[in-house]
């Protein structure tokens, strides 16, 4: 079985490598083509992908999943709607391939400049979610790359009938089936496979729990865009403007709990702690969010606070809880946020534009933010179209990653018969 | 010994992130002080430094190593001036670090847009120039990072000179000596270490031979910036201007033997291969270069010259020998490159404007060159100043890699009270 796997798996990457230097080459028109080839493709299949997710439901329902998988699993009409949107925004998206950028002459006469390519191959492992089948496929197509998807067992039938339509909408463009591939196996021993496949994988994108991705990241020998945590800070400076501060603080925490750019501790400075942290207590107790404060948190708010433990500053909640401290100044903001954060995303509130300066400067996160909420972090706020995931690395790509974080650049040189002496 | 070698190492690396996190907030300014008294420093040092040189050069004459390695072992007064003006124009380069660019307004309010930041830590693996110990350190502290240098045990006491001198140079600044460390043991489970250090060192740079190259990137589970091969090709397509082919085929294998961007292949179109190669094959004669060429060139060249296997298109000979191939055109040029290459650089002379942009769009390698030699692919030459080394990766950073590709970018966002509805 194991040896049936591995041969299976370099049959998948063979392929996609082929497929990816045709897609490398394919034109703009040729991509989105297939990108409209396949939104038509999804229309029409809707009952039957909407009937496969209900087989994954079912079976999700028999072997006990917990809710919050079971929704996360499940396509309704208006979910079903929303992607086919999301492939639209792709399309419309500008094409980043070919761009070429700062094309300069040097002392020899020649010219210097930078092309954008594809990556070549992805490697997509992920969990549940049926809609990033879809959204992962067409990040990769209009970026040029080949795409093998791995997503979770349970979504097996709503993954491969998604898969189909958009293999239906490849062969319609002209371009080969095998730039997006769904691995047909819930063995996991295609993931070991997948992510050490360096001859024909030139990325893997993990998205899912912690568990998941530390082991890609442990095991894989092919580079990982990842995130780990997310452990997000809002920061309230003494020059803080308070109409800010408040709702920032209670949009950072409370919009949406199990995201990663949601706020899990709220620093406040000493100055304005006895006026603020009453106030924002009281918004934060209307949506029955728990407090666990340090002792002068605890001073202020009392004692049914509950104390914060070490554990505590580390832990990403993705739920209603929050961590609160009361810091002497920006000096022990930055380094809270440094030493205990997850360099996913992290505020300052302040009116104050030297401090300002420098949190964007000193604190070491993917994205560093003045008077917003944490929860823009994300692909569509920043205008990327669309993201495949967040990265915390510092490598390739950071914060956000949408098409451009799926290409690389090549370096190209016009010469007129230069030679070196 | 191996304990202690793991304390000694996360100590190391310890100290590198600590010093990383002052590095980051300093200014171009106090960075070009200490690379001004880095420079000071050498001038100063320089009989201590050749004398510690002489100690490996004996040292090394003493074990037999061979004489292309004590060549690069060696420091003469002339290459410590060509090592002290390569430390003048790192001075001199613009500082990447805090340029924001790309800041933009979106229909929320918010600007968006990205800051560049210094990776972190560099753990910079190398063999025998002891000029790399300070070409490294100073590209790392002008771009705000830390750097652990671990040297080939050949050069212990130059590397530990010149690193005296650099620490040295710190301290003036009153920057940490921490900034720059030398691994003080030539213990090889110490690279071993250093290469899974994740907690405190960013990314590795290893130069040297393909084997160290190979084992690194195995190992390592820290991102490399690295190559493996300068496997490079010149495609001398039928409408090549002669006058500018001949001077360049004849440049890009024989101005230097033993640097990655050498020519080891060169392709003939077949309309011009009776023209061409017996006037090119006339000035390899004159400086000794073998010839292994396929039947079609050995029939026009005559059977004197080595018929080429298949290992001979792999091969990258850093030597006076070339494989040479006649070729139908430049679908089966492009076809040969992306096979037998190693995607590091490639060049294509023609006058045809078509088959030159056909060319620099599908040759899948870090640099892409038209009508110039492969000679060029240099960080001094594409004007990045100096080079840490270059990439055939994709990810990251691609072909010669400068300060930018020791920096990364983090997303800053400004606003205004925002929050996410």
């Amino acid at each position: 079985m194991q040896d049936s796997i591995e041969q299976y798996m370099q049959t998948v990457g063979q392929q996609a490598r082929q497929a990816s230097s045709i897609l490398a080459g394919a034109s703009t028109q040729t991509k989105n083509n297939a990108l409209s080839a396949v939104y038509t493709a999804l229309e029409n299949s809707e009952s039957s992908i909407l009937a496969a997710n209900q087989t994954d439901m079912t079976k999700g329902r028999n072997n006990q999943l917990d809710s919050a998988l079971l929704d996360r699993l499940e396509l309704t009409p208006t979910r079903f709607k929303d992607m086919l949107q999301g492939l639209k925004d792709v399309i419309a998206l500008v094409d980043p391939i070919g761009e070429i950028t700062d094309l300069a002459y040097r002392p020899t006469g020649i010219q210097i400049g930078k092309m954008r390519v594809p990556l070549g191959v992805v490697g997509m492992i992920y969990e549940s979610r049926p809609n990033v089948t879809l959204e992962a496929a067409s990040l990769a197509l209009k970026s040029g790359n080949a795409i093998i998807l791995r997503g979770g067992s349970e979504a097996m039938e709503s993954n491969r009938a998604i898969a189909e339509a958009v293999q239906h909408g490849l062969k319609v463009a002209g371009l080969p089936e095998s730039c997006v591939q769904v691995i047909n196996t819930t063995d996991r021993a295609a993931v070991g496979q997948l992510i050490t496949l360096s001859e024909f994988v030139d990325v893997i994108v993990p998205r899912g729990g912690k568990g998941l991705i530390e082991r890609i990241t442990n095991e894989a020998t092919i580079p990982v865009i990842k995130h780990l945590d997310g452990n997000c800070h809002v920061y309230v400076e003494a020059q803080a403007d308070l109409h800010k501060a408040l709702p920032i603080a209670l949009n950072a925490k409370t919009h949406r709990y199990g995201v990663c750019n949601a706020m899990e501790t709220l620093l406040v400075d000493e100055k304005i702690a006895e006026d603020f942290l009453p106030r924002v207590a009281e918004l934060y107790a209307e949506k029955q969010v728990e407090l666990r404060g340090d002792a002068a948190t605890r001073q202020i708010l009392g004692s049914t606070v509950q104390t914060a433990t070490e554990e505590d500053w580390y832990e990403e909640y993705l739920g209603p809880v929050l961590a609160v401290k009361v810091v002497s100044g920006i000096e022990e903001a930055i380094q809270h946020i440094n030493k205990y954060g997850s360099h996913h995303t992290d505020a300052i509130i302040t009116e104050n534009f030297s401090l300002a300066r420098q949190f964007l400067t000193r604190v070491d996160s993917s994205s560093v933010m003045v008077n917003a909420s944490t929860r823009f972090a994300d692909g569509f706020e920043y205008g990327l179209g669309a993201e495949i995931g967040i990265s915390t690395d510092k490598i390739h790509a950071r914060g956000p990653v949408g098409l451009e974080g799926l290409t690389s650049q090549k370096w190209i040189v016009l010469g007129d018969g230069q030679i070196r002496h």
